[in-house]
């Protein structure tokens, strides 16, 4: 029987790289990991596929999936839903893959509420002034944008106690090995290894 | 400044081969570990060295460490008194060593109280049929003994899930990397970065 997988939710400031490790992640490992594909109801851009970007839905199909308890947390942005839904992160948990979802720190704490077993991580840049530089490197927002994604991160940093590991993104092949150390590391811990000690105490009993 | 080192628990069946796991590890990567030195009242063996082996003690000054408080844990065997001296352990953290206890499930648990960031690892054989067979091939035990060894096993057991991770020694080389992998990820603990988290908030407040 293949090892189920762990759920692992990414979350770390606007600007902090976590899109870009992920990607890297799942390049690299990519038998190891798999994406959590979101619903949404936003409409498709170009090139986006359905069950590749996204799982699109219509209004009444996302309302239903929440009266259904089909998805694991969702939250509304504008006018539109954004949601993880449930059985594709089972499926992939049984077939063994670490299955990683990017969402915010709401969105993270009803996860690690219905899957108490997640593992919270969140990205960090070095220091706040590269953080900026990021921001502001990025050519595409304004100075107004960047404060205001500034102010954002003061009230995401007020979370990161709910979390069980920080990764400081500095150099980024450093801080996807480290990220991939520190989940693979994560299944040697003593509770995700219940049915082992089990088996060893039911054996050495009949010794 | 130097980071702080990490204190690290290793209990394991007997058999399991921590000890030499610990050697190993300590012979790999010796600018990053050290072994605590237990003290003892119990007379040096030929070839022994004070501070090297143990810090040797006469039953009087033993005593006296433990009215100071001077003992992260102690016990008494047979005759003599072995210890766990803090000072020590607290040098070595200080100088950013992460420092390996290896010691029994009651000695753990007592250090965990003390030095609540202690990190618990258990090392246990793939199965009780290699346990055995391990007991047995030392040679040095008759079957009464490896008997023994594994009623003892039964009760080391019943105290696993108070260990943070469970490490399977199954090929030496394998099972010294991810220990060592497990104690190197433990650093990126939210618990183990407050500062960090601090600067960052700190920094992003006055922006």
């Amino acid at each position: 029987m293949k090892k189920k997988g762990i759920l692992i939710v990414v979350s770390g400031f606007s600007g902090s790289g976590k899109g870009t490790i992920m990607k890297e992640l799942l390049k690299k490992y990519d038998t190891q990991y798999a994406l959590s594909i979101s619903a949404t109801t936003r409409q498709p851009r170009v090139g986006e596929v359905d069950g590749r970007e996204y799982f699109f839905k219509t209004r009444e199909q996302f309302e239903k999936m929440i009266a259904d308890g089909e998805l694991i947390e969702y939250a509304q942005y504008v006018e539109n839903y954004y949601g993880t839904p449930k059985a594709y992160v089972e499926q992939m948990l049984e077939e063994g893959k670490d299955v990683i979802l990017e969402i915010e720190i709401q969105g993270a704490l009803k996860v690690k509420e219905k899957f108490p077993d997640t593992l919270l991580l969140f990205v960090s840049p070095p220091s706040v002034e590269i953080l900026r530089k990021r921001l502001i490197g990025r050519g595409t927002e304004d100075e107004k944008t960047v404060e205001k994604r500034l102010a954002r991160a003061v009230e995401e940093s007020a979370g990161i106690e709910n979390y069980d590991y920080l990764v400081i993104n500095d150099k980024l092949d450093v801080c996807v090995e480290e990220v991939h150390s520190i989940i693979q590391n994560e299944k040697f811990r003593v509770s995700r290894n219940i049915n082992f000690i089990q088996e060893i105490r039911k054996e050495l009993k009949s010794f």
